[in-house]
């Protein structure tokens, strides 16, 4: 059984990718110009705030859809909802400003709850964290493709193929590093502050004035769905507002990315990530009670199913209407649809949402590199790429964002339902963190002054400790069955890997550490040498001429009887040019490569088991990948296998075919 | 940049699919076992023969389908168009027998055509052979699904996957080997005889004693496709009746199964292969003529597109209806629809066409065993499989008809268009090449009677050759459009992909030929060992005694300093542990492993370009594909890169983690 694709071919086709990435992602950044990349705050409000702000893209839209399943009454009651989630925000933002000073080296979450709450719990945020990363990505991308649809009718259907597109894009620009990135980034943001607040404005005057309009919706009849023809009345009512407000909370995810980031900040870091994170806190609280207040006033409404849930003079709605975003609907209606602020604003929010993404696409990377220098992630993931960014943590979420999207085919309403629960999970675990380092601080200080901030801060992060607790419950209990378990499952999982690769490198280091045994430094009594001979040709000469210079105890050429017309023909040329060692045939009965050779070997080992086995293995080395596939299989399957034997040692002895030198130019360019 | 997926994973994962291959696929054979296998004439029959005889479960259906698209009239001409098929099937069984007994070897057509026209002519078969036998696997299957549906109606619309399974099933009785199929495959084929046979007669009988009904399809009106309203008149007429010959011409398949298979019969080989090819010619011309009759006795009428083509009083046939295959067609007139002898004679023809996929995987493996011995191919398709079966030519062959039956969706009528081109470009280049094989035979040969055999046997292939030659345009012309063109494609493909093996491995063996190049004989003249150590651990330990047994001219360990704290660490390490070789810190400003170690071997070799590098590398070996996952990437970039350098040599010094020793003992049983 052999693989037409040898493992060498898999290294030789990641040579040419290289190559090409080269091209993408341009020339390696050295380590000294890692300070260059520290963000002033007008830089760093954008990098880090496009996700919290981002969210007023879609939240707005999930708290109405959610309420229009009670009818049309419950819709008015969306501001209030919104100023529910508004509470947590703020709550929230001045629970991380403590920890924005509590620790200066921007451990984040994961950090701060290892080193108070212990690795288990350490292990569980991050777990949480990493998920929402990807969850982040694919929600942020697929609502920006739903905003690309309602500017360019034409790709209405198609998000899914868009939102693919956006996402290996931004993985690309994010190749290439995280200063290039923010710079681009700064603008777009604040264009979308303005257009939001500046939006909200104009509404606002108009409605003072009397001019605002209706929106386009705003005349739809909603069919209840079945149990809620009386609103939100009961139970079943009061678990539809948790929901409305769970899919609300998305506005605050991002929050926490500052605490991450703090050092990336310029100095002083701590003071100003506190003030951005404030800023941040600041700007999301105005968007959102300007879009909620907006969509109330000009009576958007939104459904899940358009199609089943709305009536326009008791008819249903003809079967292509598009339901556009809260947004676009709301600038339709205070701008006119089609107006040239009308574009702006869709797009602007569009171009938000992508950058949102690259919130995520900061934070996991940094987030695995730390994990993988922890031990929970295989090693590789911990160097830093070559352009500062960390190369893999960029793929693995770009990968992971790419499965939810084509899995869940970009619709946002099913994705959200999947959301948060990390990010809150994270919050709540964070503050729990942080109220266990002020008490343990605590007993440390004497001076009355630092004595009272840090009961002051305790009291503040214990505030959030409590809300975040509450609306994780909330989220939990509401979204669970709707999609939230998905996201579980995919913590628990990845915690199970993340503990089990740590416990595998702690067990594999504790094998491996020197101790008195006195085995691993002992000289061998005698090498013996082998060589393998399958013709008689130039690299088998090579590696006979290694091998003797190494003088080894004895010396033995072996090649395999796998066809009795070859045999001969390597036997008759061995003679021919009289080469000064024996050649031993080794019977091959199954016809079959491996077995004789092992045979041999462990006969060897079992006359001298103290002695050394040095198999000396010709190989040819090829350029092209193709070529790869026609030769050295065999050498490969013996390669690994011998592996496993103790005493033996594996030398291959590389023959450079000529084809093989300009690819060797090649990589020497990559 | 490192894949998750590291190549040493490849092979593990293969060790762990033998074991999984022991279970399905049986304990290897010996070589010597190879003679066992000799076929006597009654079961060399059905084994050979049920390609060539299955063809009737499919090609007279295609013929009645074509000639429909002219109207109810052409339908008639259907028993003269399987006359002309017979016609060329006899001429043909003529001329193999002269291939039989002028080849003993069972040479083929590949060797007959390589011996006489040369090695073009010789490629150009193979590749054409190749691609027939990937045909025949998937028409038959498929053609097999449609009778599994026709006995069990809740299958219809899955013959796809049917088909899918059906090839994968074949592919594993295969890969246990020729003998054990052989004796399976004798009672069904027949079995298949009587049945078709029995039935002919049956309906003779019922025919003559006026007894014999009508088929449920016999008063179907036919619409005749658009430029076809007069029937079979005209240009247009007379290409279609040309079609309808080509695709009956699909019954020929197989009938060169023999002549390559010659060395499989019991001696003597060539008198009982032309014996044996005799019967199927006139086995396969009766069933041929017996089922086209009763076809069209019995008034069946096929169409390509049943709803489209077909109306009764008038009306289009409802949506659900199922089009059954003429023989079932026949046998439900003959014995009644859900009699005995139905449910037998559909179910033997199933059997029978899986069983003519089996020609295929005889012939496949062979003939890339053939082209791999010949260098076309690489080389690890040349070596028998471990159960006297070519293993890799049965995947290959199976993977092919996996693609084709998935492409189009096991639809035969579709297939079909693809089919025989390959055979019949063979058969024509063979009867060629038989006839310069008689005209140069002739100019050695002075006896008369000799001589008069010859000329005789020269005759025979000349007709042959014409009769063929004209097949083979015929089928060009009709079905180029039709899908022919994707099989001469996929021929002319691996023609050059073959063509340029050869050519590769043409070059490489002669630049590696043994010639007056002292170089690759000199002995070194010093060599240095470096040892690439991370951590200080036991492997580098190990390595280093290992590296000092060899004793060297010069010993160095180097590390690469990725992170400040660990090179601290490990410099430590190496003080406190009084190591006998100095150890030199390689600075790495990019963060990155194998530059720096690359440019200090560089450095080595331009100080000493005669000497001889030799890099130990420590390796970890684990049990679990997954540990390997998190072990050894980066050992393996920098190895497969080493081999780039000339006057490098790798050594891999293994270190048997704890782990790997069940998955050693589990490796021995495999």
């Amino acid at each position: 059984m052999t693989l037409p694709r040898g493992p060498t071919t898999v290294t030789r086709v990641l040579n040419f990718f290289n190559a090409f990435k080269r091209v993408l992602v341009g020339r390696p950044f050295r380590s000294d110009k890692l300070a260059h990349t520290l963000l002033p705050k007008r830089i760093a409000l954008p990098i880090f705030a496009s996700d919290a702000l981002s969210s007023v893209a879609y939240a707005p839209d999930e708290i109405l859809l959610t309420l229009a399943l009670a009818g049309v009454a419950a819709v008015t009651v969306a501001p209030w909802v919104g100023a529910a989630v508004i509470v947590v925000l703020i709550t929230v933002v001045a629970s991380y400003r403590q920890n924005v000073h509590a620790y200066p080296s921007g451990g984040g979450d994961y950090e701060i709850a290892t080193t108070n709450l212990g690795r288990f719990a350490g292990l569980t945020v991050a777990s949480a964290l990493l998920v929402d990363y990807v969850l982040t990505v694919a929600v942020s991308m697929s609502s920006a493709a739903n905003y690309l649809a309602t500017a360019v009718p034409g790709m209405h259907g198609t998000q899914a193929l868009i939102a693919v597109v956006g996402v290996v894009v931004l993985a690309l620009v994010n190749l290439r590093g995280i200063r290039e990135a923010g710079s681009v980034f700064a603008v777009p943001t604040y264009i979308f502050m303005v257009c939001i607040l500046g939006m909200t404005a104009v509404g606002l005057f108009q409605a003072v004035s009397g001019n605002l309009g209706r929106a386009a919706s705003a005349d739809f009849q909603i069919v209840p769905a079945p149990g809620f023809d009386q609103g939100l009345v009961g139970l079943a009512g009061g678990f539809l507002l948790l929901r409305a407000f769970s899919s609300g909370a998305a506005a605050l995810t991002g929050v926490e990315a500052i605490s991450n980031g703090v050092p990336n900040f310029r100095k002083p870091k701590s003071k100003n990530a506190a003030t951005t994170l404030l800023m941040l806190g600041v700007l999301a609280a105005c968007m959102m009670a300007g879009i909620l207040y907006l969509a109330n006033a000009t009576g958007v409404h939104m459904a899940a199913d358009p199609a089943g849930e709305f009536r326009v003079n008791g008819h249903p709605l003809p079967a292509d209407y598009v339901q556009n975003p809260t947004i676009s609907q709301i600038a339709a209606t205070v701008f006119g649809a089609g107006s040239v602020p009308f574009f702006i604003i869709v797009a602007a929010t569009g171009v938000i949402l992508v950058f949102a993404s690259n919130t995520a696409f900061n934070g996991f990377p940094v987030l695995a590199s730390i994990l993988a220098q922890d031990g929970y992630l295989p090693r590789q993931l911990r160097t830093r790429g070559d352009r500062l960014a960390f190369s893999n943590g960029v793929l693995a979420l770009a990968a992971g964002a790419l499965v939810l999207i084509i899995a869940f085919n970009a619709d946002v309403t099913k994705l959200i339902q999947l959301y948060i629960v990390g990010v809150f999970i994270s919050f709540t675990a964070s503050q729990l963190g942080m109220i266990r380092h002020w008490t343990s601080l605590l007993r440390t200080v004497k001076e009355r002054g630092v004595k009272f901030r840090m009961i002051r801060s305790r009291v503040i992060n214990s505030l959030g400790f409590l809300m975040t607790l509450t609306v994780l419950i909330i989220v939990l209990v509401t979204k669970f069955e709707q999609g939230a378990w998905i996201a579980l499952l995919a913590m628990v999982v990845l915690f199970l890997i993340m503990w089990s690769i740590r416990a595998h490198y702690v067990k594999v280091a504790k094998e491996l550490a020197v101790d008195g045994d006195a085995a691993p430094r002992a000289l061998p009594a005698r090498i013996h040498a082998l060589i393998l001979v399958s013709h008689v040709r130039k690299p088998v000469l090579r590696a006979l001429a290694f091998a003797r210079a190494s003088r080894p105890s004895t010396l033995e050429a072996i090649t395999v009887d796998l066809d009795p017309v070859e045999t001969e023909q390597t036997i008759a040329d061995w003679d021919r040019l009289d080469m000064p060692v024996p050649l031993t045939v080794l019977a091959s009965p199954y016809r079959e490569t491996l077995m004789p050779i092992m045979n041999h070997i462990k006969a060897m080992r079992a006359d001298s088991p103290r002695d050394l086995i040095v198999v000396y293995i010709p190989e040819y080395v090829v350029g092209k990948w193709w070529e790869q596939l026609v030769h050295n299989q065999t050498a490969l399957r013996i390669k690994t296998r011998l592996h496993f034997e103790p005493g033996v040692m594996v030398a291959s002895v590389p023959w450079q075919l000529k084809s093989s030198e300009d690819s060797q130019k090649y990589q020497e360019l990559s």
